[in-house]
């Protein structure tokens, strides 16, 4: 079925009526949005998510080799999504009322998210003591998450015709030092309550000309900086703004054009640190963004830990393996318990 | 009257008409080109070219401050066209023959110019013992012109997450050496007969990216490449291809996409030189690529000699002084005396 974001309805009605079946469970639908929550009288209320779509990609190659499912969305995040589906629907009794929430429109814009949609309409459907987000994690929890901030340098110059250069000022030529600045960045790493994260600098894109014959007065560069929890986006931007300051004259411009917040560890949590100690594994640090940051905008306490390699989300050969399903069955499954 | 490359057909018909009412002319119309040629019995024909069309603007904009012409296509080359077709309507007699040539869409790509279109169809009508072309050299000649390259550098990389760019290559990164390189190019400067060319190299164009979050796989770099008359096409491409060599692996691509061929000095034929002389100002090589490279291929001995700044040429504020269009026409009506 396919469930390329904005295109989730066919999966969202099945995995509603899958729910509706279940006794215990209240099931509302906001959109493409299907929230399932226990109605009972335990105090504590544990929140799993999860995101229904993909990134683009042909969903007609998915196929099971051996041990594996391979294909689009099989890692990110269709395999956690079958295993939050078969837990729902285990009439084991808990000690604990569980919320289970699958979404819409992940993997685009975050605006377009599903789970904010459910923030601004339904906030009272979110609230939990803590949180799991079933993203892939390789079965670690993988605590917080990394910002992600976009920034456009624009570098001007002045057009001449290309046999007298000298004439004008080429801007392209002005992005050579500065894309060598970018290859040379050391990444920082910063260590958060024992989780380590990695910052990342990459320019993610280039542009400029204006004709073979005529030197360019504009050349452009946008940069892609990932975030430790322990600086806000406003403060990554003005670092970055100093980090390639002394490369601007005064008509360069320098521009954050977005960025999605960072998330810290919030391993202090006793729920979080029950699971990942039930794991056995080393709490890592989310280098990516995830919607972590949205719950922890809604004070919710939340953490990644799913099934699946996350390095191989968003690739034409992603997978997911029968092992990797069930240890992240056996521990999400003793954590709601 | 507009007259963009492409739209030169009232132009023509415009010149084709005040031609015709010159009884010691022959005139022939080839599609959008104008031809006239006197039909005496003078040993010597010379031949007078000049291009109808202008690059894209605004010819509204054209007016007249002081003594200057100012406006679209003023300086390359309408200014020297009115001095061509007043010559061609002055009685005055001549102990030479000459022939007027009109020609469209020469600020095009070469393979769509009017100069070829006639020297197909009516090679005939180009044979001369030498030739002038009116492009703007500020009323000194000009002699031969640089030939023109324009390479494409293709950079691979590996996509990869821009949260682990350690898992892939940034191809955009690499650019960066590539870029600094170009950068720091020192024209090699050719002195053939006392006539000096400096050769230039420029980037043009660059492009690459795939999406904010991806770590592109992919860069390219389009190169200008302006070559002096003692080089072939093939050789300046194979010393370009050397300079940057040690940038590009096996992966990446070095590729020339066209080139149009230098044309040497030529001074040392007796017209021409005679014409240079009688400007009074030392000979200087053509930087840019011009039709006296077509003429060199018709093994017609022709040299650059117009009035205007060619630096003004394709500018929106470019213009031609009286003073500039009166010398052009004083010196090539001694020259065609």
């Amino acid at each position: 079925m396919a469930s390329v974001s904005g295109a989730e309805a066919a999966l969202a009605t099945h995995v509603e009526s899958r729910l509706r079946a279940v006794p215990s469970l209240d099931v509302e639908r906001v959109g493409d949005n299907v929230v399932a929550s226990t109605r009972g009288h335990h105090a504590t209320r544990l929140l799993v998510a999860g995101h229904l779509d993909t990134v683009p990609g042909d969903p007609a190659t998915a196929r099971i080799e051996g041990d594996r499912l391979i294909g689009l969305g099989a890692c990110d995040m269709k395999g956690s999504l079958a295993v939050m589906l078969e837990l729902a629907e285990d009439p084991t009794p808990r000690a604990v009322e569980v919320t289970w929430v699958f979404y819409a429109r992940e993997e685009i814009a975050r605006a377009q998210s599903g789970l904010l949609e459910l923030a601004q309409l339904r906030p009272d459907l979110l609230q939990a003591d803590a949180a799991v987000l079933a993203e892939p994690t390789d079965g670690a929890v993988e605590a917080g998450c990394q910002g992600s901030l976009r920034a456009l340098v624009t570098l001007r110059g002045a057009r001449a015709h290309t046999a007298r250069p000298y004439t004008g000022r080429n801007a392209i030529h002005r992005l050579g030092a500065l894309l060598s600045r970018l290859a040379s960045y050391e990444p920082r790493v910063v260590d958060l309550d024992g989780v380590v994260y990695t910052e990342q600098l990459q320019c993610v894109a280039v542009e400029g000309g204006v004709a073979a014959n005529v030197v360019p007065d504009l050349a452009r560069c946008t940069i892609n900086h990932r975030v430790a929890p322990d600086r806000s986006i406003d403060e990554a931007g003005e670092w970055l703004r100093g980090y390639v300051a002394d490369l601007l004259d005064d008509d360069d411009v320098f521009e954050v054009l977005d960025g999605a917040p960072p998330a810290p560890p919030a391993m202090g949590n006793i729920r979080l640190a029950a699971l990942a100690a039930a794991t056995g594994r080393p709490v890592r640090g989310k280098v990516g963004w995830t919607d972590v940051a949205t719950f922890f905008e809604l004070d919710i306490p939340a953490t990644n830990f799913g099934a699946g390699d996350p390095r191989l989300a968003h690739r034409s050969d992603e997978y997911v393996t029968l092992v990797q399903l069930d240890d992240f069955a056996a521990a999400l499954a003793a954590w709601l318990r």
